[in-house]
């Protein structure tokens, strides 16, 4: 009874040169684990047709799911829906359907649906479209593979279309405590609760704050009342942790 | 005259789950551009030893160095170490050189080295250790694979040890300009700066803020004239813009 999986791949220049900070990754990984299905990888490539095509192909036979963000604009360097195309060995040029979204929104903004912007509606053969509500130019899916806008608003409301689409599991569930003390002094306990507890996964998390060390354990999985038995067990071990 | 190139591996459950947002990748890809090397591609696996392998066997063969962080604590979800060595083949045990160092900074605290806190002395055979000024426990570093801690104090500590070792590049500069216009409006105009000057890359990164969209234009290269004379041209181009 395990749960469904998924990947993503971010594209994007900005995010490996560390101008930009990635938003849609962490986005992403929550709304997956409330929907009960467990994000297992991320990857992360520069603009670059080989590494996207590599990336995607990769993750698409290894994962139920597979979602994308980033390149798919107007310019230059977007090159998304043509390597996804190419990964697929489909064929990609305008079509009418996304070409009808476009020129509806650019009419009633009263701007002009110009050559760059029309490579928006650039689709690859068999793709279904995935709604843009904020700026129209749509993402598509193809098979398992689902491509979305990279600015967060847009990502975001993509992933809020698709979503209900994909088959969830049992929601992924966590409850955690946070012990102020060294990983070291509690790891044989953690390491016998873990043993304990088969089906759960017991997460321990260090942090460093104002010179204090501590540790965050987390306990994941999909019974609510085993996460609890978990907890209690916890909460007997280190009586001092804060829940 | 290509910069040499990067890889990360993150490993850790708790970012794929969307508990916990990764820090160390924008760290790391700020500090290896400035030092002229070029990240091009970072994964997130989890917690798991097949995907811990699989991971830093393809980036290290793909990539000049490789830079791996979290999994190298004292507890029983900390397998990095033992599959890194699994990934080289090499055998992995607690090695003299670390456990003097854990033995010095546990008896100067008073701690006790338990077995638990033994185990981050087990260091793949041939590996050469990464200093850790903050709590002791060092990294590794394995033919181009650095392995390092997860904790964001202690993994940038890491970094300003291993980076003055490695081969860096021309530094990776960039300059950026705003301009308040619709990405479809200035997408020609980028177009034919990118094939103005081929040896820079101008990326062009939309948002939106406070329901207005923009694009952020980022010339990015090593040679700071070429840089400054695309600036100007854009500048030229949209005399609106926003340095």
């Amino acid at each position: 009874m395990s749960n469904p999986t998924a990947a993503m791949l971010v594209i994007g220049d900005e995010i490996l040169s560390g101008r930009t900070r990635d938003a849609n990754m962490h986005y992403l990984a929550g709304a997956l684990t409330k929907h009960g299905i467990a994000l297992k990888e991320v990857r992360i490539v520069s603009d670059d047709r080989q590494a996207i095509i590599d990336g995607v192909n990769a993750l698409r036979a290894a994962y139920d799911t597979v979602v994308t963000s980033g390149g798919i604009g107007p310019t230059h360097d977007d090159i998304t829906a043509e390597a996804i195309a190419a990964a697929f060995g489909k064929p990609i040029d305008v079509r009418a359907d996304a070409r009808a979204i476009l020129e509806t929104h650019y009419k009633a903004s009263g701007a002009e649906l110009n050559e760059a912007r029309l490579r928006m509606a650039r689709i690859p053969e068999d793709a279904t479209l995935i709604d843009n509500p904020i700026s129209a130019a749509p993402g598509f899916t193809l098979e398992n593979v689902h491509v979305m806008a990279g600015v967060p608003v847009i990502f975001q409301a993509m992933v809020a279309s698709v979503l209900p689409t994909l088959t969830g599991g049992a929601p992924l569930l966590s409850q955690s405590i946070r012990v102020d003390r060294g990983e070291g002094e509690i790891a044989a306990q953690l390491a016998a609760l873990a043993d304990e507890f088969p089906a759960l996964s017991i997460g321990s998390y260090p942090f460093q704050r104002d010179g204090a060390f501590g540790v965050n354990v987390v306990v994941r999985g999909s019974d609510a009342a085993m996460i609890d038995a978990a907890m209690a067990r916890l909460a007997e071990l280190f009586p001092e942790a804060v829940i």
